[in-house]
């Protein structure tokens, strides 16, 4: 439990654990107390370090402001230099693995190794289109339907269904933050800040071994997002998981963690087949 | 352009060319005006039958009323008795492929052939809260959250960006329609008809061959939903339109027509092989 | 039955049937008998023709020669001049739609419609050491293990399992076949015309609209080379069968003729959607 | 380096490193020598443990004998003995997968964690056939046609074509060892030890929660197989890897490490999420 003072704004980050160390950063509506529940595995051989972005949970948030996912790249520049690390690892989901793409693209040598889950290299008019009505609808402060705008286009039909008691007290808790005006100001200038991200023609610049997993029941972020990614980013190799949505660290949580410790602590990055 | 009174309201539908006869089932958003640019091959050889629902196009309004689908089933079991029709093949997309399966599980001896475009067997959690989300959105009259509810599910992620000129003229054609009350409180009434649409445990019932096409980005009614069609209909078979969404009949046009008629037409039902 | 005569060698062909006409292309293993089973259909409405390529069924054997497919596109020119014709469709499987695409590039005006099952743009390397194995195991003149070596690469597993006692009949009708130098030795000189075979740069000069038919069990021409036509061919759809193999005909047959005769007799090939 | 005396034979084993121990199952072709590349990683924080099967490397082979997979089953019970240890996870590609699903439904106590490769529950009548051809073709004694029977059915197409040095310098590897009468002997036993297996029935005594992994291109045990296991083990997940065929540990080495290790090594099994 850290803070860190970036540009006069304090960003909440914490670190746990010793070894190889790895950021780990949140999808949009996520923060540091969502990965709460895979932190013993994370922090038993490896430096777990997590941050709220700009605008998510205990960070500053940025009141009538404009910005766009650079700021949070920065942040995790400033980061990486406060730990005074030379290299760490990046894991990120969603609008988490668009700030890894965007903070590995500028900076290449910083990167060990890249975990992407349920990312795209751009924000299509598509999706731009599904940010426009998140928007639409938080501004009619209506946190259920702001509930059903969001949340079945986040968890799989699959999940949505085997899980349905699960889903209901999410819903529970969901209600009252979808409720709150500050959280749904948050949340638009959030999704604002990747209304045109695109990294698709600096892809080539990455260098660190990368994997990316794509989940076949994600509707927000489609699979061939993560085929593009793979196409393009030289070292990678691309993983699916069936019956999975855009929340894949919920939905097959082991999963999750072994794709994350699995590649970061690997030895090897090349074999002598 | 003709009237079917059934239970004193008026029914608009639509008989076009001759031959061996098929009903053509709208989706929810349609209406017979929608199978226009596909009249000239449907009616070719065929007698195309196209039809209104309750509560779309031309048909009466059932405003303040609480029904179910079963209401549209007696309509086409009418109508097919007004045309004297002995046995039809019946094809139907979304709404109107659940319309078509509860028609075949009730009234397999009238089932020629069936062609099933995007239709689930039944109403999950997960796709009734979309259903809900379309429902609390229509209630604001927001036009433009409307369509960005609604239609970026309907139209795949593919086609949405390699035809985005022809989204945004079509985006200029619905927002006066979805910014219009009548409009949203029947589409509400059509969307709670299906609430809690299940056919699961009655598909052993139908016995018509059955052609089930399946796009694999859609994301309202998802591959998963025909695969369970297709294990559970006796003499089915399973078509995936790859890149294609929920609007298939726009999507691929040529592909949607000549499964269509092919399925409908081909003389033979078993092969020697 | 007829025949037709092409550089001095007799050429088998059959016509039947009046209407929009298209000829159908044999697989390697394939006769104008494989089709009977779907003659009733194809000759309802359309005049099929179908043939033996040079080196199959009826048409005259190539003993020690050495050729390529261009000498079967040479044939299908013949053919369509011998009967007349402006314009034909083709539909072709596996070989067949090798000889369909080889005839497509060099002769777009005079082809009507295309449609192609497990279909490959290019013989790889991967491809031709199939090739190879059939051609070394043909050489050992053992049925039982040439039918080992080819039956479970074409049949898919669903297939194969599901009809297990079809497949047993298949087996006894197949050995003393591929028990016959004659046929053995053809197969060979059919495999080897083939060997370098590669449209990939040409695809672009097709112009007729297009029907690309894959199978998701294919293991011998997999759903990559069927994608990568679409992506190449101009006017082209792709449709994809789960659970079939590369004997889509066999495995599927109503869906096989249903994506012929609906894609071929399709009055519009343009949809003002 | 260390050998094992099971019912008078010998058994060639190797136990490297320190940490949580597993045992590593050769797939049919393979040996302990074929984890070689491997064993850094492997070692750096687990004990791991290979053995050759018997008929498999520099373990005991069983001239003119015919058995079951349950004498290699029964070989891993006597190494885990001998090693001292009371619970080992278990990994295994094809025929050692096999296996370790024998060994787990056997002895569901002695099994930690399971991580299965390209594996099938049982033999289908398809997969018997592949078998019956391979041992044809060993017979003729004929190294070349069995390179070309075996190898483009255990490398993805996409491999072979995009590694094709390699792969050409692997036939030269191969070819004199598949020419060796004692190694095709050796192979037909193995197949044979295969010819009747089924765990099918009995998946549900698994208890250790499993990882099985499918790959798109493999022809051998396609991703129906591993559908069918995840199905029906409880605690297990699937995980697809794209253009990846039934060779997987050598077609995309660092995710293969990544999962073995990552699965196996992860602190919690379950999550409070």
């Amino acid at each position: 439990m850290a803070q860190l003072i970036f540009k006069g704004r304090d960003i909440y980050y914490d670190v746990k654990g010793l070894g190889k160390p790895f950021v780990i950063l949140n999808g949009i509506m996520m923060s540091t107390k969502s990965w709460e529940p895979f932190m013993e595995s994370f922090s038993e051989n490896n430096m777990c370090i997590r941050l709220d972005f700009l605008d998510q949970g205990q960070s500053a948030k940025l009141k009538s402001s404009v910005y766009t996912q650079d700021l949070q790249v920065q942040i995790i520049e400033a980061l990486i230099k406060e730990l005074n690390l030379s290299k760490v690892s990046i894991v990120g989901i969603s609008y988490g693995g668009e700030v890894a793409l965007e903070f590995a693209v500028k900076h290449p040598n910083l990167v060990d190794r890249l975990v992407l889950f349920n990312t795209t290299p751009y924000t299509s008019p598509w999706l731009a289109e599904i940010g426009y009505k998140w928007n639409s609808i938080g501004r009619t402060r209506d946190g259920k339907t702001y509930y059903q705008a969001t949340i079945p286009a986040i968890y799989s039909p699959s999940f949505y269904e085997s899980r349905l008691a699960w889903m209901k007290k999410r819903e529970e808790i969901l209600l009252p933050i979808f409720s709150n005006p500050d959280f749904l100001d948050a949340m638009e200038r959030l999704t604002n800040s990747a209304e045109h991200y695109d990294v698709r023609d600096r892809l080539d610049q990455i260098t660190a071994p990368t994997l990316i997993v794509a989940a076949d029941e994600d509707y927000l972020t489609p699979i061939n997002n993560q085929k593009y990614l793979n196409e393009h980013i030289k070292e990678s190799s691309l993983v699916i998981l069936p019956g999975v949505g855009h929340a894949s660290m919920y939905e097959t949580p082991m999963v999750f963690v072994s794709l994350v410790l699995g590649f970061i602590n690997t030895k090897q990055t090349s074999y002598q087949v």
